[in-house]
């Protein structure tokens, strides 16, 4: 029995849309919790009780809680072997582990330093700068993840079907929207995030969250 | 062939520590560059090369570079099943990853905060705010850790020899002195990581970085 708890259009989505293509695969259902974290409700008791860091993902398995968006990947790939979410041979698999490590734990929190600067400093003058200077290497990190884009316009980071990397390169790249990064301005990052996003689990996961996925906004 | 570069007292140390674990186990040799990353060794063109996101550690695996600490940790232990680095019980090895992730991805940014707080914002007073803010932030985290050290004073982690965990747990309370954290102040992550320091191979590791592993100092 497998549970999601998530927010829309958080870092959730790569465990959300992750589940979404494992059903497709494998016939594998889940249930799924909306956690209103715009309204806070992830810092309520009830839900500490669930995940006492007050944050989304949290995967329940067979009534167990599991927390961190790349230990849960890892696990899903373990558990269903056969939707082949990480490459199997150990090498490439520690490549695609070293990729996902990255966008968690370097893309992903300069992020939070742009959208929540407030977890970060106190003070406008901080914040404002925290923003600034955050924006600009969110950009960098994008850059780099756009070079691991693979060649040839498959669907997948690994040739096949999307997989982890693909929804959260894409997950990434719509922050960046709102962070002030035109995604024209990346475009191979873009192409492949609307491919991603044109897969039938991962446009599920859209309309389920109620996702654009484009959320640039010119500025003036 | 194994090769780690490394800096004395940084992150990668927990590479460092459990490649010294695993010769002690297996007797793998393996060699190590210190890279010196006070004079900013990690930004010259040379170990670009080696890894373009100019960070330690990197290990050079049979001619090819793996970066990431969570990524090195998962690779070194399948690669060496026999040294037990992590649990092979698939739902315990999942929990062992979400709390290498969550030291990885939220207790060491944490601290970059305090100890690099430029690489976060520009102007004295931002990285002054930076410093005091996540001090705090920094100390909730090592008492997250602290929950989680084990009862009945195993060395290791997962009840045997020390593992990844306790060399990471161990680092990022050497580095809560550095941000003027008393380690007395957590006495049962104190007590376990004076215990990890004496195994033979963490303490060979202490001595090749020549690393004391208490740097708080009494203010005033
Ligand atoms: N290190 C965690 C980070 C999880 C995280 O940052 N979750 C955010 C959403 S993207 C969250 O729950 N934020 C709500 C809050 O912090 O109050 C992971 O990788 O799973
Ligand atoms: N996300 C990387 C972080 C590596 C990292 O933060 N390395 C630091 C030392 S703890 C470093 O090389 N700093 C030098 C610099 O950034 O210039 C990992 O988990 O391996």
């Amino acid at each position: 029995m497998l549970e999601l708890y998530y927010g829309a259009g958080t870092c959730s989505f790569v465990i959300h849309a992750g589940l979404e293509i494992i059903r497709s695969l494998t016939g594998t259902q889940y249930t799924s919790h909306r956690v209103k974290v715009h309204q806070g409700e992830q810092r309520t008791p009830q839900y500490l009780a669930v995940n006492p860091q007050g944050q989304v993902p949290v995967l329940v398995a067979d009534g167990q809680p599991l927390t961190q968006v790349v230990a849960i990947c890892d696990y899903l790939d373990r558990r269903f072997p056969e939707a082949q979410m990480l490459p199997t041979d150990p090498w490439e698999r520690a490549q695609a582990m070293s990729q996902l490590a990255f966008m968690n734990n370097t893309a992903h929190p300069t992020f939070a330093h742009v959208f929540m600067s407030h977890h970060f400093g106190e003070g406008e003058a901080v914040q404002a700068e925290l923003k600034r200077f955050n924006r600009l290497r969110f950009r960098e990190h994008l850059e780099r993840i756009q070079q691991w884009v693979p060649a040839g316009d498959p669907d997948g980071w690994f040739g096949g079907h999307p997989v982890f990397h693909d929804v959260y390169a894409l997950t990434l790249l719509r922050w960046g929207g709102l962070a002030g990064i035109d995604p024209d301005s990346l475009p191979r990052l873009w192409a492949h995030s609307r491919r991603v996003a044109a897969s039938a689990p991962v446009a599920a996961t859209l309309v389920d969250e109620r996702l654009e996925l484009n959320v640039y906004r010119q500025p003036g």
